[in-house]
């Protein structure tokens, strides 16, 4: 919280009225968050942000290459080597983090294990980050548009460089080429990929960088490779950086960059603008020039405040400062993925291919499904179905691309990461939910085609076993293949689909699907009460710990988690669940044991909705609502480790937002909220009149005592409600839900 | 002369009637040569060699990467890594031989290590090299223009591919990009430089390549990084070659490559053709296209052929053949370098400068003439004015661009390898053969800039102390800065500047070079008759031995060379050096010691015009054809190892023209040749008619045993001729010189 307080009383210059300034960009940027402090437009393509997670020695905690890290930047770190980009928020796997500016002073140093610097004066706010480089008095300010970054570096007297670095970076893929145009501009090509270590597609990033005056001094940079034998003993730049001065030509390579100096008066500001593009060099020059037509730091900032004030405003509420600064900063995280990926023009790269194609709406880009369908889609349904609209237009034009929805798709890469058929739960939900401006044929078919084709079925690899035996069997699973994971994301997958069909009209799709979502009753074990591994001959897996993969460590069958952590991961029939689980007693006992014995992770999707499930047992929605009070407090909070671990761009905040609101979708296909306390006074939602009333959602905690979660009520209109659920049309209309 | 005839005999398709029929460009590709037998067009920008340097453990003798190796083809070696389409002959460090076509079959594989392949059945001659590729059983065809490579590869029924390798080279330099334009073309540039492991300059070379078939299957590879520590257990190519299938967007690295795969017939050839630039890619294509329109592989080889045969044609000789191909494959070596730079639109990379000049007349690059201006370009003078034409205008344009004359240029680099200040005696002394079609002002101006400038003087980094003292002292001299050496090169350029002052009417400057030319008797030292080290006190450098630096051990005073070596560098006044060493029996003796204790060095530049000092004295001329006769007989055959050594840039090879000629000039800046007995029974010169009479010179050996030299007189237009000399005039004027 300092360091939000010393943001807000040290930037004055930004409009501060709308909601983007209860914003702290420093939450989640510890404990494994992966969120980062840098400058952020919302939905956007590029951003700035500080990286700290290269050498360092102590200074850095965590560095890139001891660990898995997908983090650009790291609270605890302290030992600065530039500012990226490109930047991912709340990713498990490390990619992107390049395009690093540096300012230093002195003496040229090309080395970033020497010319990187602790920093101190951090603050961070909606489309600004600042610091002081502690090793040459510069004062480091970022901001940034949809495309484009823009830094201001305030050096002091005398000799002064801006360093831009294509070697460095958090991916793991390398090679980048660049060429000098002018003592003002540099334009050229990194290399990305290789994401979660194993992804084959690779695609560059284009990007043209400005600066706001001609360098004195410029030139390119490459690492060497290390020589051996003879040659190492004559080469002169055997595996150290050789400098190229005033090299204008082409220059690739794994591991290059480029300087420009300048004789800079004290407290003079150098600004270097930077856009990128993932179609080419040329669109990236349109992309700075439609963005940035000149040097305006204070209008860039402005008008990131503004975009963010324009979304977060959607939302009202009432309470107590610090809360809401952990409700719109958990909006802001989830405002930042899917983001855009076509150039001003256009233009985007294709999905799967190698062409470009060309879109008039937005093309969105980075869907981490698995994570994301389960509440950030609904949540962006319900609060900005304008933005889901085109995400789903843009999931449905991959398929018409490459024949596949997305899975985990990345800059128009199908990365393959986790498991399950993650599309049509999202797809589904949003139609079912009112938004239908898009090619739903196109959607359908492409569902089906995952839903049905046995072999060679990129979104389900097991889908022949799936379709032969109604599970897919432990047999022949791989350490992180997960067959009961992956059997219950195709229930739901399946489940989802039946509800569309059903929309649809498509009567006998709807009973085969809905047959087939109920398949999960294969899996379900009586005498341990779990969902079990089971083999191609249908016995269980034995021997047989439902503790393991608790740490991670792989679990036959469970994959991110172990069989607790999935034993009522079956969001669209938890009355069935709670049958099958000989009653709600029953249910209730094991739910509370849940959550008594560790077995709940409140950091991974497949429970994240077991707090809720308390509402289908009949007088225990209150323990609903203490139980997410009491996560809320132990998980969440104002500080960098406020986040339960990796926001999974941006599904741990969907979380949030939905726990504060006191409101949470109980599965996709499903319309039913579970209502529970909510963390304000009052909430008020503007619905998109486009899509929903275009009235307001009134929401409000009456509560004397809101530690006493036991007597509460709720109504609706001013009428009692008993279930402690709501359907989303009915919220969608507009109203006002009174807890009391 | 096996693998001559073998060629002679298989290849039929070529015109054979010229003199280029008598080439084996087999000589010089072992016993360090580093020539090399692939297609080579006359002073050609590309050319196309087979490229065996790389892996392949006991199969190569030498490994590029295990010892200071400045080939890119050794005959001892027998596993081909695939076929370079920039390549050096006969330079003394690694660069350049990049951009590596392999054809390969079944399984693909990206590795060059196994991917590598034994062969048989080579041939070769101007413009041609074939061979088979044992693992594959491909056959591989090279012919080659002025800037660009075509390949035939003749495959197998089955799966056949064509690799691209830019991360493999010859080069020290590292780092390409690629994108893959369609199915049938590839463009992308490679980087260049570090020459002899320390020059800072580096050059991209563009390029496009076009397949004469479209591929089934393409992509692109990358060799990804060893990565340590967590990463290297996850990543799933570590340091390991990484495919990208299908890639057509940019891609750039340390270490990548593309494939072409085909279905082929049996006996079904794909053609490669490859154009490059120094300038851009665009140029690159527009090489290609102006140059090889569509495929035709006979007619580019034929075209090679009838540019060879223009130029050897012009000496015709009558001898043995095996004389014959030891005659023409020396001119062949010596039209390699200096070779043009500049694209068919006349654009070519400025001369140490980032930026594109453009030039109506052919623009030279490669001039490495510390080797080259004693000899190579006075061949030049005398056979092909018009070449030596536009190199003298490329270097004199070089001045103009950099400041400086060259020294050892490369590609536009000024690579500062060796000592003095060669390009004076090339340009003092071409002109004063009668070449004077060039800007001579502005080229004395650079002459008198470097001959002037006290510091910071690119050529003459010595020149404040040689200026003060009249020698460059042994004080601070590094390892390879040879005082004594690099003030008889001085001495040199001095003489021949004073010699163009004359010719220009300088009167004064004239006057000052002659006295500053000889300054040499300063290093003479009457105790040990050497030209010894001194230092900047006047002292002599003690102890001395003159011995050292024979086996190429640092020796101070001298480079590449011992004391002996240098005894009688002082070319231009050669009567001065007989009288400082006690007239003609004294010298005599001096000299014939030289050769007799093993202290000639027939393969290194300073000593190799010695053999010709015979002729100084009086009648003692004949021990010049003796020794001529025996040095050509140890040093020179056909065969690989029919090189003395390294050929620097033709140096050797012209030698070896000279010296089967009967004639030698005898100094930079002197008219004279020295006359000895011939090798052939009668040799036609045809004189320029542009630079001299148009008429030409016959030099007939009417010995009946040329192996009595003692008794040889000779007569130029039927007068008896007493001094062994005649000058560059008489001889240009045609006419006949007879050894009878």
């Amino acid at each position: 919280m300092k360091k939000l307080i010393l943001s807000l009383l040290l930037v004055s210059t930004g409009p501060l009225a709308g909601n983007s300034q209860y914003v702290n960009p420093f939450i989640g940027t510890s404990n494994f968050g992966a969120t980062h402090p840098g400058a952020q437009y919302p939905n956007a393509l590029a951003s700035v942000s500080p990286f700290n997670v290269a050498y360092g020695g102590d200074l850095n905690k965590f560095e890139k290459d001891d660990a898995w890290n997908s983090r650009v930047y790291i609270h605890e770190n302290r030992f600065l080597t530039g500012f990226s980009h490109l930047n991912l928020s709340g990713v498990g796997c490390p990619e992107a983090g390049v395009m690093l500016l540096m300012p230093t002073t002195g003496k040229l140093n090309l080395d970033a294990r020497e010319y990187g610097s602790t920093y101190s004066r951090e603050q961070a706010s909606p489309g600004y980050y600042s610091t002081l480089l502690d090793k040459y008095q510069v004062k480091a300010e970022l901001t940034s548009t949809l495309r484009t970054g823009l830094s201001r570096f305030t050096f002091p007297k005398g000799k002064s460089h801006v360093l831009l670095n294509l070697g460095l970076g958090l991916t793991n893929e390398t090679g980048a080429s660049l060429k000098i145009v002018s003592d003002q501009e540099i334009q050229g090509s990194r290399m990305l990929g290789t994401f979660c270590y194993n992804a084959e597609d690779v695609r560059p990033v284009y990007f043209v960088a400005r600066f706001s005056k001609p360098a004195i001094e410029l030139g390119a940079w490459k690492k060497m490779p290390a020589y051996k034998n003879v040659e190492a003993d004559w080469i002169s730049y055997n595996d150290s950086i050789k400098p190229y001065a005033d090299y204008r030509q082409q220059l690739s390579g794994d591991d290059i960059g480029a300087w420009f100096s300048f004789d800079t008066q004290e407290n003079e500001a150098v600004e270097v603008q930077l856009g990128i593009s993932f179609v080419s060099i040329e669109n990236a020059r349109a992309n700075l020039q439609a963005e940035q037509p000149g040097f305006d730091f204070a209008k860039v900032r402005r008008q990131a405040v503004a975009a963010w004030d324009k979304l977060l405003d959607r939302v009202e509420v009432q309470g107590e400062q610090e809360q809401k600064t952990l409700f719109y900063t958990a909006l802001y995280h989830s405002l930042i993925h899917p983001n855009i990926l076509q150039d001003v023009n256009g233009d985007y790269p294709l999905m799967g291919q190698q062409g470009t194609g060309n879109s008039k709406q937005n093309r969105y880009t980075v869907y981490s499904l698995w994570d994301t369908n389960r509440n950030l889609h609904p949540l962006l349904s319900l609060l900005y179905p304008e933005l889901q609209s085109d995400m789903l237009r843009s999931a449905v034009a991959m398929a018409g691309e490459s024949g596949w929805l997305p899975k985990w798709e990345l800059y128009g890469m199908e990365t393959q990461v986790m498991v399950g058929d993650p599309a049509t739960p999202m797809i589904a939900d949003s139609y079912l939910r009112g938004i239908q401006d898009f090619d739903v044929a196109a959607a359908y078919q492409a569902m089906v085609r995952a839903a049905e084709q046995r072999d060679n079925n990129l979104l389900r690899p097991e889908n022949a076993d799936y379709l032969d035996l109604g599970y897919v069997p432990v047999d022949d699973e791989g350490p992180y293949d997960g067959s009961v994971s992956t059997s219950l994301e195709y229930y739901l997958a399946d489940f989802t689909l039946a509800q569309l069909a059903g929309a649809l009209g498509k009567t006998a799709d709807q009973q085969k699907y809905q047959r087939r979502a109920q398949h999960y009753r294969k899996l379900f074990d009586p005498s341990t009460g779990m969902l079990r591994p089971k083999n191609r001959q249908g016995q269980w897996l034995t021997p047989y710990d439902p503790e393991l993969g608790r740490n991670f460590e792989p679990a036959p069958g469970y994959i991110e988690g172990n069989a607790w952590n999935y034993r009522f991961y079956v969001p669209h029939d938890t009355p069935g669940l709670i049958e099958l689980l000989g009653g709600q007693h029953n249910f209730l006992q094991a739910l509370d044991a849940t959550f008594d014995t560790g077995n709940f992770d409140m950091a991974n999707e497949p429970d994240i909705t077991y707090p809720f499930l308390y509402n289908y047992l009949d007088g225990q929605s209150w323990r609903t609502s203490a139980r997410v009070q009491q996560l809320i407090a132990e998980h969440y909070g104002n500080h960098p480790a406020g986040l339960p671990g990796n926001d999974d761009t941006g599904t741990m905040s969907a979380w949030l937002a939905f726990a504060m609101l006191g409101i949470y979708p109980v599965s996709p296909g499903l319309m039913d909220y579970a209502l529970f306390t909510p963390s304000f006074d009052k909430v008020t939602l503007h619905l998109n009149p486009d899509y929903y009333s275009g009235k307001t959602l009134v929401i409000e905690n009456q509560q004397k005592n809101s530690n006493s979660n036991k007597d509460v009520r709720i109504k609706f209109q001013q009428q009692d409600i008993e279930r402690p659920f709501l359907t989303h049309q009915t919220l969608v209309s507009g109203g006002r839900l009174v807890f009391y």
